[in-house]
Protein backbone atom coordinates (compact mmCIF):
# COMPACT_ATOMS: atom_id res chain seq x y z
CA UNK A 1 0.00 0.00 0.00
CA UNK A 2 1.97 3.30 -1.22
CA UNK A 3 1.05 6.09 1.07
CA UNK A 4 1.60 9.29 -1.63
CA UNK A 5 3.05 12.01 -0.43
CA UNK A 6 0.40 14.74 0.81
CA UNK A 7 -0.96 12.05 2.96
CA UNK A 8 -0.18 11.45 6.47
CA UNK A 9 -0.70 7.85 8.35
CA UNK A 10 -1.75 8.34 11.81
CA UNK A 11 -1.54 5.46 14.92
CA UNK A 12 -4.52 6.52 17.24
CA UNK A 13 -5.83 4.29 20.05
CA UNK A 14 -9.27 3.03 20.04
CA UNK A 15 -11.24 1.09 16.81
CA UNK A 16 -13.77 1.78 14.28
CA UNK A 17 -16.23 2.97 16.12
CA UNK A 18 -14.63 5.92 17.61
CA UNK A 19 -13.94 6.78 13.77
CA UNK A 20 -17.75 6.48 13.05
CA UNK A 21 -17.42 9.59 15.13
CA UNK A 22 -14.65 11.29 13.80
CA UNK A 23 -14.71 11.29 10.61
CA UNK A 24 -18.42 13.83 10.54
CA UNK A 25 -16.32 15.88 13.39
CA UNK A 26 -13.16 16.82 11.40
CA UNK A 27 -15.13 16.26 7.73
CA UNK A 28 -17.95 17.88 8.23
CA UNK A 29 -16.37 21.53 7.26
CA UNK A 30 -19.01 22.87 4.69
CA UNK A 31 -22.22 21.87 4.13
CA UNK A 32 -22.06 19.35 7.06
CA UNK A 33 -23.67 16.77 4.36
CA UNK A 34 -22.33 13.22 3.84
CA UNK A 35 -23.47 10.79 1.74
CA UNK A 36 -23.27 6.90 2.95
CA UNK A 37 -23.85 3.59 1.45
CA UNK A 38 -25.47 1.28 3.27
CA UNK A 39 -23.91 -2.20 3.68
CA UNK A 40 -24.01 -4.29 6.72
CA UNK A 41 -24.16 -3.36 10.21
CA UNK A 42 -20.91 -1.06 10.87
CA UNK A 43 -22.09 1.42 7.48
CA UNK A 44 -25.82 1.58 9.53
CA UNK A 45 -23.78 2.27 13.01
CA UNK A 46 -21.33 4.75 11.10
CA UNK A 47 -24.07 6.53 9.28
CA UNK A 48 -25.97 6.68 12.66
CA UNK A 49 -23.31 8.08 14.45
CA UNK A 50 -22.83 10.90 11.54
CA UNK A 51 -26.40 11.83 11.58
CA UNK A 52 -26.05 13.10 15.16
CA UNK A 53 -23.37 15.55 13.54
CA UNK A 54 -24.94 16.50 10.61
CA UNK A 55 -27.32 15.85 7.19
CA UNK A 56 -26.85 11.99 6.16
CA UNK A 57 -27.99 11.24 3.28
CA UNK A 58 -28.41 7.00 2.23
CA UNK A 59 -27.24 6.90 -1.42
CA UNK A 60 -28.00 3.17 -1.61
CA UNK A 61 -28.61 0.16 0.59
CA UNK A 62 -28.78 -3.65 0.36
CA UNK A 63 -30.70 -3.76 3.73
CA UNK A 64 -33.50 -5.47 1.65
CA UNK A 65 -31.65 -8.46 0.88
CA UNK A 66 -30.12 -8.50 4.19
CA UNK A 67 -26.97 -7.37 2.75
CA UNK A 68 -26.69 -9.83 0.67
CA UNK A 69 -24.96 -8.02 -2.68
CA UNK A 70 -23.13 -4.58 -2.20
CA UNK A 71 -26.22 -2.00 -3.52
CA UNK A 72 -25.94 -0.91 -7.36
CA UNK A 73 -24.09 3.34 -7.35
CA UNK A 74 -25.63 5.96 -9.47
CA UNK A 75 -23.05 8.53 -9.82
CA UNK A 76 -25.79 10.49 -11.02
CA UNK A 77 -27.60 10.60 -7.22
CA UNK A 78 -24.51 10.93 -5.23
CA UNK A 79 -24.52 14.74 -3.63
CA UNK A 80 -22.52 17.14 -5.25
CA UNK A 81 -22.01 19.17 -2.33
CA UNK A 82 -21.82 16.77 0.40
CA UNK A 83 -18.69 17.11 2.94
CA UNK A 84 -18.01 13.61 2.12
CA UNK A 85 -19.00 9.93 0.96
CA UNK A 86 -18.32 6.88 2.94
CA UNK A 87 -18.32 3.32 2.49
CA UNK A 88 -17.40 -0.09 3.76
CA UNK A 89 -15.40 -1.94 1.62
CA UNK A 90 -15.65 -5.15 3.19
CA UNK A 91 -18.41 -6.46 5.66
CA UNK A 92 -17.53 -8.91 7.76
CA UNK A 93 -21.34 -10.34 8.92
CA UNK A 94 -22.42 -10.62 5.45
CA UNK A 95 -19.15 -12.08 3.33
CA UNK A 96 -19.31 -9.34 0.81
CA UNK A 97 -16.90 -6.34 -0.85
CA UNK A 98 -16.74 -4.04 -2.76
CA UNK A 99 -15.58 -5.07 -6.70
CA UNK A 100 -15.10 -1.17 -7.44
CA UNK A 101 -14.61 1.47 -5.75
CA UNK A 102 -16.94 4.78 -6.92
CA UNK A 103 -15.71 7.82 -7.99
CA UNK A 104 -17.12 10.56 -6.22
CA UNK A 105 -15.33 13.01 -8.33
CA UNK A 106 -14.50 15.67 -5.95
CA UNK A 107 -16.38 14.64 -2.79
CA UNK A 108 -13.73 13.03 -0.65
CA UNK A 109 -14.22 9.44 -0.16
CA UNK A 110 -13.86 7.90 3.37
CA UNK A 111 -13.07 4.02 3.38
CA UNK A 112 -13.93 1.80 6.74
CA UNK A 113 -11.08 -0.55 6.00
CA UNK A 114 -10.87 -2.34 9.22
CA UNK A 115 -11.72 -5.74 7.67
CA UNK A 116 -9.76 -5.98 4.88
CA UNK A 117 -6.73 -3.66 4.74
CA UNK A 118 -3.68 -4.86 3.70
CA UNK A 119 -5.43 -7.73 2.51
CA UNK A 120 -5.60 -6.79 -1.48
CA UNK A 121 -3.96 -3.20 -3.15
CA UNK A 122 -6.36 0.06 -3.14
CA UNK A 123 -4.90 2.77 -4.66
CA UNK A 124 -5.08 5.63 -1.63
CA UNK A 125 -5.78 8.30 -4.04
CA UNK A 126 -8.99 7.12 -4.84
CA UNK A 127 -9.54 8.49 -1.12
CA UNK A 128 -9.71 11.14 1.08
CA UNK A 129 -9.66 9.49 4.17
CA UNK A 130 -9.13 5.19 4.74
CA UNK A 131 -9.87 4.34 8.66
CA UNK A 132 -9.02 0.84 10.05
CA UNK A 133 -9.20 -0.66 13.83
CA UNK A 134 -6.28 -3.19 13.55
CA UNK A 135 -7.51 -6.53 15.27
CA UNK A 136 -8.41 -8.14 11.88
CA UNK A 137 -5.35 -7.89 9.56
CA UNK A 138 -2.50 -5.65 11.72
CA UNK A 139 -1.92 -6.08 15.62
CA UNK A 140 -4.77 -6.80 18.39
CA UNK A 141 -7.14 -4.42 18.74
CA UNK A 142 -6.87 -0.98 20.55
CA UNK A 143 -5.18 0.52 17.19
CA UNK A 144 -6.69 2.18 14.69
CA UNK A 145 -4.45 3.78 11.56
CA UNK A 146 -5.95 6.33 9.45
CA UNK A 147 -4.58 7.40 6.23
CA UNK A 148 -6.22 10.92 5.73
CA UNK A 149 -5.09 13.43 2.74
CA UNK A 150 -3.53 16.22 4.42
CA UNK A 151 -5.71 18.89 3.04
CA UNK A 152 -9.02 17.51 5.16
CA UNK A 153 -6.83 17.56 8.13
CA UNK A 154 -7.62 20.92 10.56
CA UNK A 155 -11.25 21.69 10.13
CA UNK A 156 -12.77 20.49 13.07
CA UNK A 157 -16.28 21.15 14.37
CA UNK A 158 -15.34 23.60 17.41
CA UNK A 159 -17.15 20.88 19.85
CA UNK A 160 -14.41 17.93 18.58
CA UNK A 161 -12.97 16.77 21.83
CA UNK A 162 -9.50 17.21 21.22
CA UNK A 163 -8.12 13.37 21.33
CA UNK A 164 -10.69 13.32 18.19
CA UNK A 165 -9.05 15.66 16.27
CA UNK A 166 -7.40 14.30 13.21
CA UNK A 167 -5.28 17.94 13.78
CA UNK A 168 -4.09 16.71 17.30
CA UNK A 169 -2.21 13.62 16.03
CA UNK A 170 -0.98 15.30 12.99
CA UNK A 171 0.63 17.58 14.18
CA UNK A 172 2.56 15.02 16.95
CA UNK A 173 3.08 12.48 14.47
CA UNK A 174 0.39 10.47 16.59
CA UNK A 175 2.49 11.23 19.78
CA UNK A 176 0.37 13.78 21.30
CA UNK A 177 -0.84 11.51 23.77
CA UNK A 178 0.78 8.03 24.92
CA UNK A 179 0.20 5.91 22.41
CA UNK A 180 -0.90 2.30 22.40
CA UNK A 181 2.92 1.16 22.03
CA UNK A 182 2.39 -2.74 22.40
CA UNK A 183 -0.18 -2.88 19.51
CA UNK A 184 1.86 -0.68 17.34
CA UNK A 185 4.78 -2.76 18.23
CA UNK A 186 3.32 -5.67 16.77
CA UNK A 187 1.41 -3.73 13.36
CA UNK A 188 5.73 -3.23 13.28
CA UNK A 189 5.94 -7.19 13.03
CA UNK A 190 2.80 -7.69 11.09
CA UNK A 191 4.20 -4.92 8.06
CA UNK A 192 7.45 -6.67 8.06
CA UNK A 193 6.01 -10.04 7.62
CA UNK A 194 4.07 -8.56 4.93
CA UNK A 195 7.17 -7.60 3.21
CA UNK A 196 9.03 -10.10 3.51
CA UNK A 197 5.73 -12.28 1.84
CA UNK A 198 6.51 -10.14 -1.22
CA UNK A 199 4.01 -7.11 0.09
CA UNK A 200 0.67 -6.33 -0.86
CA UNK A 201 0.25 -7.87 -4.06
CA UNK A 202 1.58 -11.23 -2.90
CA UNK A 203 -0.74 -11.18 0.03
CA UNK A 204 -3.26 -10.22 -2.19
CA UNK A 205 -2.59 -13.47 -4.10
CA UNK A 206 -2.74 -15.55 -1.48
CA UNK A 207 -5.62 -14.33 -0.28
CA UNK A 208 -7.49 -15.01 -4.20
CA UNK A 209 -6.12 -18.15 -3.94
CA UNK A 210 -7.53 -18.98 -0.60
CA UNK A 211 -10.94 -17.41 -1.25
CA UNK A 212 -11.25 -19.28 -4.59
CA UNK A 213 -10.93 -22.95 -3.14
CA UNK A 214 -13.91 -22.11 -0.88
CA UNK A 215 -16.09 -20.79 -3.39
CA UNK A 216 -15.36 -23.12 -6.02
CA UNK A 217 -16.47 -26.09 -3.49
CA UNK A 218 -19.38 -23.58 -2.58
CA UNK A 219 -20.50 -23.58 -5.97
CA UNK A 220 -19.87 -27.35 -6.84
CA UNK A 221 -21.89 -28.28 -3.21
CA UNK A 222 -25.11 -30.37 -3.58
CA UNK A 223 -25.14 -29.33 0.70
CA UNK A 224 -23.11 -25.91 1.22
CA UNK A 225 -23.96 -22.76 -0.95
CA UNK A 226 -22.74 -19.21 -1.09
CA UNK A 227 -25.72 -16.90 -0.48
CA UNK A 228 -23.91 -13.78 -1.33
CA UNK A 229 -23.99 -12.23 -5.41
CA UNK A 230 -20.82 -13.48 -6.61
CA UNK A 231 -19.45 -9.97 -8.05
CA UNK A 232 -19.57 -9.04 -4.19
CA UNK A 233 -18.07 -12.02 -2.50
CA UNK A 234 -15.25 -11.24 0.32
CA UNK A 235 -11.98 -12.50 0.35
CA UNK A 236 -12.16 -12.45 4.12
CA UNK A 237 -15.30 -13.74 5.50
CA UNK A 238 -16.92 -15.99 3.33
CA UNK A 239 -20.35 -16.56 4.89
CA UNK A 240 -22.09 -20.54 3.42
CA UNK A 241 -25.21 -21.71 4.52
CA UNK A 242 -26.47 -25.67 4.80
CA UNK A 243 -30.32 -27.21 4.10
CA UNK A 244 -30.70 -27.36 7.96
CA UNK A 245 -30.64 -25.79 11.26
CA UNK A 246 -29.70 -29.38 12.56
CA UNK A 247 -27.16 -29.57 9.83
CA UNK A 248 -25.35 -26.51 10.26
CA UNK A 249 -25.02 -27.39 14.05
CA UNK A 250 -23.97 -30.79 13.31
CA UNK A 251 -21.05 -29.39 11.33
CA UNK A 252 -20.39 -26.82 13.26
CA UNK A 253 -19.28 -29.30 16.11
CA UNK A 254 -17.73 -31.73 14.27
CA UNK A 255 -15.45 -28.88 12.38
CA UNK A 256 -14.75 -27.73 16.48
CA UNK A 257 -13.65 -31.36 17.35
CA UNK A 258 -11.03 -31.84 14.49
CA UNK A 259 -9.91 -27.83 15.58
CA UNK A 260 -11.23 -25.66 12.62
CA UNK A 261 -12.96 -23.04 15.03
CA UNK A 262 -15.17 -20.43 15.35
CA UNK A 263 -17.16 -21.23 12.13
CA UNK A 264 -20.83 -19.80 13.62
CA UNK A 265 -22.30 -17.66 11.44
CA UNK A 266 -23.15 -14.08 12.99
CA UNK A 267 -26.31 -14.46 14.46
CA UNK A 268 -28.08 -11.59 12.22
CA UNK A 269 -27.75 -13.92 9.32
CA UNK A 270 -27.17 -17.46 10.33
CA UNK A 271 -25.46 -20.10 8.57
CA UNK A 272 -21.57 -20.61 8.82
CA UNK A 273 -18.74 -17.88 8.05
CA UNK A 274 -14.79 -18.98 7.58
CA UNK A 275 -13.19 -15.44 8.40
CA UNK A 276 -10.07 -16.18 6.69
CA UNK A 277 -7.74 -12.86 7.10
CA UNK A 278 -4.17 -12.25 5.75
CA UNK A 279 -2.85 -14.55 9.09
CA UNK A 280 -4.99 -17.69 8.17
CA UNK A 281 -2.72 -19.79 5.59
CA UNK A 282 -3.48 -21.16 2.61
CA UNK A 283 -3.60 -24.40 3.87
CA UNK A 284 -6.09 -23.78 6.65
CA UNK A 285 -8.12 -23.23 4.11
CA UNK A 286 -7.46 -26.36 2.27
CA UNK A 287 -8.25 -28.16 5.55
CA UNK A 288 -11.06 -26.66 5.80
CA UNK A 289 -12.58 -27.52 2.27
CA UNK A 290 -11.35 -30.88 2.58
CA UNK A 291 -13.36 -31.35 6.28
CA UNK A 292 -16.60 -30.14 4.13
CA UNK A 293 -16.09 -32.58 1.69
CA UNK A 294 -16.33 -35.15 3.72
CA UNK A 295 -19.11 -33.69 6.23
CA UNK A 296 -20.92 -33.69 2.79
CA UNK A 297 -19.96 -37.03 1.35
CA UNK A 298 -21.29 -38.65 4.78
CA UNK A 299 -24.36 -36.54 5.21
CA UNK A 300 -25.30 -36.08 1.80
CA UNK B 1 -9.18 -1.49 46.47
CA UNK B 2 -13.10 -2.18 47.05
CA UNK B 3 -15.81 -1.22 44.69
CA UNK B 4 -18.93 -0.37 46.29
CA UNK B 5 -22.23 -1.45 44.85
CA UNK B 6 -23.21 1.67 43.45
CA UNK B 7 -20.28 1.81 41.48
CA UNK B 8 -18.84 0.80 38.31
CA UNK B 9 -15.66 -0.30 36.92
CA UNK B 10 -15.43 0.11 33.33
CA UNK B 11 -12.29 -0.80 30.85
CA UNK B 12 -12.48 1.41 28.08
CA UNK B 13 -10.04 2.24 25.12
CA UNK B 14 -7.64 5.08 24.98
CA UNK B 15 -5.97 6.81 27.84
CA UNK B 16 -6.17 10.07 30.74
CA UNK B 17 -6.49 12.06 27.67
CA UNK B 18 -9.76 10.70 26.60
CA UNK B 19 -10.78 10.92 30.29
CA UNK B 20 -10.13 14.94 30.38
CA UNK B 21 -12.96 15.36 27.60
CA UNK B 22 -15.03 12.44 28.54
CA UNK B 23 -15.60 14.13 32.71
CA UNK B 24 -17.18 16.91 31.10
CA UNK B 25 -19.02 15.76 28.40
CA UNK B 26 -21.12 13.42 30.56
CA UNK B 27 -20.59 15.07 34.33
CA UNK B 28 -21.94 18.57 32.97
CA UNK B 29 -25.49 17.58 33.72
CA UNK B 30 -26.40 20.46 36.09
CA UNK B 31 -24.71 24.08 36.04
CA UNK B 32 -22.22 23.13 33.80
CA UNK B 33 -19.78 24.64 36.14
CA UNK B 34 -16.75 22.28 37.39
CA UNK B 35 -13.70 23.20 39.95
CA UNK B 36 -10.36 22.57 39.31
CA UNK B 37 -7.41 22.34 41.49
CA UNK B 38 -4.30 22.96 39.12
CA UNK B 39 -1.31 21.12 40.91
CA UNK B 40 0.47 20.16 37.20
CA UNK B 41 0.95 20.16 33.47
CA UNK B 42 -1.65 17.13 33.11
CA UNK B 43 -4.42 18.83 35.81
CA UNK B 44 -4.22 22.16 33.66
CA UNK B 45 -4.48 20.37 30.34
CA UNK B 46 -7.53 18.36 32.14
CA UNK B 47 -9.18 21.74 33.23
CA UNK B 48 -8.69 23.80 30.19
CA UNK B 49 -10.45 20.41 28.06
CA UNK B 50 -13.43 21.14 30.32
CA UNK B 51 -13.52 24.47 29.83
CA UNK B 52 -13.90 23.73 26.26
CA UNK B 53 -17.11 22.36 27.07
CA UNK B 54 -18.34 24.39 30.45
CA UNK B 55 -17.77 27.03 33.08
CA UNK B 56 -14.31 26.13 34.50
CA UNK B 57 -13.45 27.44 38.01
CA UNK B 58 -9.94 26.70 39.45
CA UNK B 59 -10.04 26.95 42.74
CA UNK B 60 -6.16 26.35 43.96
CA UNK B 61 -3.05 26.01 41.97
CA UNK B 62 0.86 25.90 42.68
CA UNK B 63 1.74 26.87 39.28
CA UNK B 64 3.22 29.92 41.14
CA UNK B 65 5.79 27.45 43.03
CA UNK B 66 6.10 25.51 39.76
CA UNK B 67 4.05 23.15 41.35
CA UNK B 68 6.34 22.18 44.23
CA UNK B 69 3.64 21.42 46.53
CA UNK B 70 -0.44 20.70 46.67
CA UNK B 71 -1.96 24.22 47.19
CA UNK B 72 -3.96 24.93 50.40
CA UNK B 73 -7.57 24.18 49.85
CA UNK B 74 -10.60 26.18 51.57
CA UNK B 75 -13.62 24.09 51.45
CA UNK B 76 -15.36 27.91 52.05
CA UNK B 77 -13.88 28.33 48.69
CA UNK B 78 -15.65 25.11 46.43
CA UNK B 79 -18.59 25.96 44.25
CA UNK B 80 -21.84 24.61 45.99
CA UNK B 81 -23.20 24.44 42.16
CA UNK B 82 -20.34 22.84 40.41
CA UNK B 83 -21.31 19.53 38.71
CA UNK B 84 -18.10 18.22 40.00
CA UNK B 85 -15.05 18.99 41.37
CA UNK B 86 -11.32 17.82 40.20
CA UNK B 87 -8.38 16.85 41.33
CA UNK B 88 -5.17 15.04 40.30
CA UNK B 89 -4.10 12.57 43.34
CA UNK B 90 -0.48 12.31 41.97
CA UNK B 91 1.62 14.64 39.39
CA UNK B 92 4.53 12.81 37.54
CA UNK B 93 6.38 15.63 36.58
CA UNK B 94 6.73 17.25 40.11
CA UNK B 95 6.94 14.50 42.62
CA UNK B 96 3.89 16.01 44.28
CA UNK B 97 0.96 14.21 45.84
CA UNK B 98 -2.59 14.41 47.89
CA UNK B 99 -1.91 13.38 51.13
CA UNK B 100 -5.22 14.68 52.19
CA UNK B 101 -8.51 13.98 49.72
CA UNK B 102 -10.77 16.83 50.17
CA UNK B 103 -14.49 16.57 51.01
CA UNK B 104 -16.05 18.51 48.57
CA UNK B 105 -19.34 17.81 50.13
CA UNK B 106 -22.45 16.78 48.05
CA UNK B 107 -20.20 18.14 44.52
CA UNK B 108 -18.66 14.35 43.20
CA UNK B 109 -15.13 14.36 43.38
CA UNK B 110 -13.87 13.36 40.13
CA UNK B 111 -9.79 12.08 40.57
CA UNK B 112 -7.38 11.43 37.99
CA UNK B 113 -5.37 8.69 39.16
CA UNK B 114 -3.44 8.16 36.33
CA UNK B 115 0.04 7.39 37.64
CA UNK B 116 -0.66 6.15 41.73
CA UNK B 117 -4.01 4.14 40.98
CA UNK B 118 -3.30 0.82 43.03
CA UNK B 119 -0.03 2.06 44.44
CA UNK B 120 -2.20 3.35 48.35
CA UNK B 121 -5.40 2.08 49.53
CA UNK B 122 -8.32 4.70 48.72
CA UNK B 123 -12.22 4.59 50.37
CA UNK B 124 -13.77 4.85 46.92
CA UNK B 125 -17.00 6.39 48.06
CA UNK B 126 -15.15 9.70 48.64
CA UNK B 127 -15.31 9.76 44.84
CA UNK B 128 -17.74 10.43 42.40
CA UNK B 129 -15.85 9.29 39.66
CA UNK B 130 -12.00 7.95 39.01
CA UNK B 131 -10.19 7.47 36.29
CA UNK B 132 -6.50 5.74 35.43
CA UNK B 133 -4.95 5.18 32.30
CA UNK B 134 -3.82 1.82 32.68
CA UNK B 135 0.45 2.35 31.59
CA UNK B 136 1.58 3.20 35.26
CA UNK B 137 0.66 0.42 37.48
CA UNK B 138 -1.41 -2.01 35.57
CA UNK B 139 -1.03 -2.53 31.74
CA UNK B 140 0.24 -1.48 28.77
CA UNK B 141 -0.91 2.33 26.89
CA UNK B 142 -4.14 1.44 25.13
CA UNK B 143 -6.03 0.85 28.46
CA UNK B 144 -8.49 3.44 31.04
CA UNK B 145 -9.85 2.16 33.86
CA UNK B 146 -13.18 4.10 35.36
CA UNK B 147 -14.78 3.74 38.37
CA UNK B 148 -18.16 5.90 38.21
CA UNK B 149 -20.78 6.36 40.74
CA UNK B 150 -23.85 4.99 39.05
CA UNK B 151 -25.53 7.78 39.38
CA UNK B 152 -23.46 9.96 37.17
CA UNK B 153 -23.90 7.33 34.45
CA UNK B 154 -26.23 8.52 31.83
CA UNK B 155 -26.47 12.09 31.88
CA UNK B 156 -23.88 13.08 28.69
CA UNK B 157 -24.18 15.97 27.00
CA UNK B 158 -26.05 15.63 23.56
CA UNK B 159 -22.75 17.05 21.48
CA UNK B 160 -20.97 13.77 23.28
CA UNK B 161 -19.98 11.17 20.62
CA UNK B 162 -21.02 7.68 21.33
CA UNK B 163 -17.59 5.86 22.03
CA UNK B 164 -17.42 8.81 25.00
CA UNK B 165 -20.83 8.60 26.98
CA UNK B 166 -20.16 6.27 30.06
CA UNK B 167 -23.44 5.21 29.28
CA UNK B 168 -22.34 3.75 26.05
CA UNK B 169 -20.05 1.09 27.89
CA UNK B 170 -22.04 0.45 31.49
CA UNK B 171 -24.76 -0.35 29.53
CA UNK B 172 -22.53 -2.83 27.67
CA UNK B 173 -19.99 -3.83 30.59
CA UNK B 174 -17.60 -2.38 28.64
CA UNK B 175 -18.23 -4.81 25.54
CA UNK B 176 -20.56 -2.09 23.04
CA UNK B 177 -16.86 -2.50 21.03
CA UNK B 178 -14.12 -4.66 20.74
CA UNK B 179 -11.66 -3.82 23.77
CA UNK B 180 -8.12 -3.25 23.94
CA UNK B 181 -8.54 -7.25 24.93
CA UNK B 182 -4.29 -7.34 25.70
CA UNK B 183 -4.37 -4.39 28.13
CA UNK B 184 -7.16 -6.05 29.72
CA UNK B 185 -5.34 -9.72 30.01
CA UNK B 186 -2.16 -8.12 31.02
CA UNK B 187 -4.17 -5.80 34.04
CA UNK B 188 -5.79 -9.36 34.40
CA UNK B 189 -2.31 -10.63 35.70
CA UNK B 190 -1.42 -7.31 37.59
CA UNK B 191 -4.68 -7.66 39.59
CA UNK B 192 -3.79 -11.28 40.46
CA UNK B 193 -0.30 -10.52 41.08
CA UNK B 194 -1.25 -7.57 43.46
CA UNK B 195 -3.30 -10.25 45.44
CA UNK B 196 -0.42 -12.49 45.44
CA UNK B 197 1.38 -9.87 47.59
CA UNK B 198 -1.65 -9.35 49.98
CA UNK B 199 -3.54 -6.77 48.34
CA UNK B 200 -2.97 -2.94 48.04
CA UNK B 201 -2.11 -2.43 51.73
CA UNK B 202 0.68 -4.82 51.32
CA UNK B 203 1.42 -2.85 47.82
CA UNK B 204 1.37 0.28 49.82
CA UNK B 205 3.74 -0.35 52.58
CA UNK B 206 6.07 -1.66 50.04
CA UNK B 207 6.12 1.64 48.49
CA UNK B 208 6.49 3.56 51.73
CA UNK B 209 9.19 1.77 52.29
CA UNK B 210 10.73 2.08 49.17
CA UNK B 211 10.07 6.36 49.09
CA UNK B 212 10.82 6.59 52.92
CA UNK B 213 14.58 5.03 51.44
CA UNK B 214 15.04 7.24 49.29
CA UNK B 215 13.81 10.34 50.77
CA UNK B 216 15.77 9.91 53.92
CA UNK B 217 19.00 9.93 51.78
CA UNK B 218 17.65 13.08 50.01
CA UNK B 219 17.28 15.07 53.12
CA UNK B 220 20.70 13.46 54.84
CA UNK B 221 22.48 14.37 51.80
CA UNK B 222 24.39 17.90 51.29
CA UNK B 223 24.22 16.79 47.47
CA UNK B 224 21.01 16.13 46.52
CA UNK B 225 17.69 17.38 47.86
CA UNK B 226 13.87 17.00 47.48
CA UNK B 227 12.44 20.28 46.26
CA UNK B 228 9.08 18.92 47.48
CA UNK B 229 6.96 20.36 50.58
CA UNK B 230 7.61 17.57 52.59
CA UNK B 231 3.97 16.65 53.40
CA UNK B 232 3.23 16.51 49.68
CA UNK B 233 5.77 13.99 48.14
CA UNK B 234 4.88 10.94 45.65
CA UNK B 235 5.23 7.98 46.66
CA UNK B 236 5.56 7.13 42.88
CA UNK B 237 7.68 9.34 41.38
CA UNK B 238 10.71 10.94 43.63
CA UNK B 239 12.45 14.25 41.96
CA UNK B 240 15.61 15.47 43.40
CA UNK B 241 17.92 17.67 42.35
CA UNK B 242 21.90 18.52 42.69
CA UNK B 243 23.56 21.41 43.13
CA UNK B 244 24.71 22.16 39.09
CA UNK B 245 23.59 21.18 35.94
CA UNK B 246 27.31 19.74 35.23
CA UNK B 247 27.04 16.99 38.29
CA UNK B 248 23.33 16.34 37.18
CA UNK B 249 24.17 15.20 33.93
CA UNK B 250 27.91 13.32 34.97
CA UNK B 251 25.09 11.53 38.48
CA UNK B 252 22.89 10.63 35.37
CA UNK B 253 25.10 9.36 32.88
CA UNK B 254 27.09 7.10 35.98
CA UNK B 255 23.81 5.70 36.79
CA UNK B 256 22.99 4.63 33.28
CA UNK B 257 26.13 3.11 32.84
CA UNK B 258 25.24 1.20 35.64
CA UNK B 259 22.01 0.36 34.34
CA UNK B 260 19.91 2.95 36.54
CA UNK B 261 17.98 4.47 33.54
CA UNK B 262 15.23 7.05 32.93
CA UNK B 263 16.48 9.36 35.80
CA UNK B 264 16.42 12.45 34.33
CA UNK B 265 13.84 15.13 35.24
CA UNK B 266 11.41 16.24 33.13
CA UNK B 267 12.65 19.31 30.94
CA UNK B 268 10.17 21.52 32.67
CA UNK B 269 11.64 21.01 36.48
CA UNK B 270 14.93 19.69 35.48
CA UNK B 271 17.33 17.63 37.81
CA UNK B 272 16.50 14.21 38.35
CA UNK B 273 13.88 11.84 38.80
CA UNK B 274 13.12 8.53 40.15
CA UNK B 275 9.68 7.08 38.97
CA UNK B 276 9.26 3.95 41.36
CA UNK B 277 5.86 2.62 40.02
CA UNK B 278 4.60 -0.89 41.61
CA UNK B 279 6.72 -2.81 39.80
CA UNK B 280 9.52 -1.56 41.04
CA UNK B 281 10.74 -3.68 44.09
CA UNK B 282 12.40 -2.17 47.17
CA UNK B 283 15.67 -3.51 45.80
CA UNK B 284 15.71 -1.70 43.19
CA UNK B 285 15.76 1.56 45.19
CA UNK B 286 18.15 0.76 47.90
CA UNK B 287 20.96 0.43 44.62
CA UNK B 288 19.84 3.20 43.51
CA UNK B 289 20.47 5.18 47.65
CA UNK B 290 23.79 3.17 47.33
CA UNK B 291 24.67 4.46 43.79
CA UNK B 292 24.09 8.28 44.93
CA UNK B 293 25.67 7.53 48.22
CA UNK B 294 28.89 6.72 46.32
CA UNK B 295 28.37 9.32 43.85
CA UNK B 296 28.01 12.11 46.43
CA UNK B 297 31.54 10.51 48.01
CA UNK B 298 33.38 10.58 45.07
CA UNK B 299 31.70 14.16 43.98
CA UNK B 300 31.48 15.99 47.13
Amino acid sequence: MEIPENYKVLFLQGGASTQFAMVPLNLFRNTRKADYVLTGAWAKKAASEAARFGEVRIVASSEDNNFSSIPPLDPESFSQNADYFHITTNNTIYGTRFNLIPDTGSVPLVADMSSNILSERYDVTQFGLIYAGAQKNIAPAGLTIVIIRENLIGHALDITPTMLSYNTHAEKDSLFNTPPCYCIYIAKLTFEWIQDKGGVQAIEEVNREKARSLYDFLDNSKMFSSTVNPEHRSLMNITFTLPSEELTKKCIKEASDVGLVTLKGHRSVGGMRASIYNAMPLEGVKTLVEFLKTFEKANG
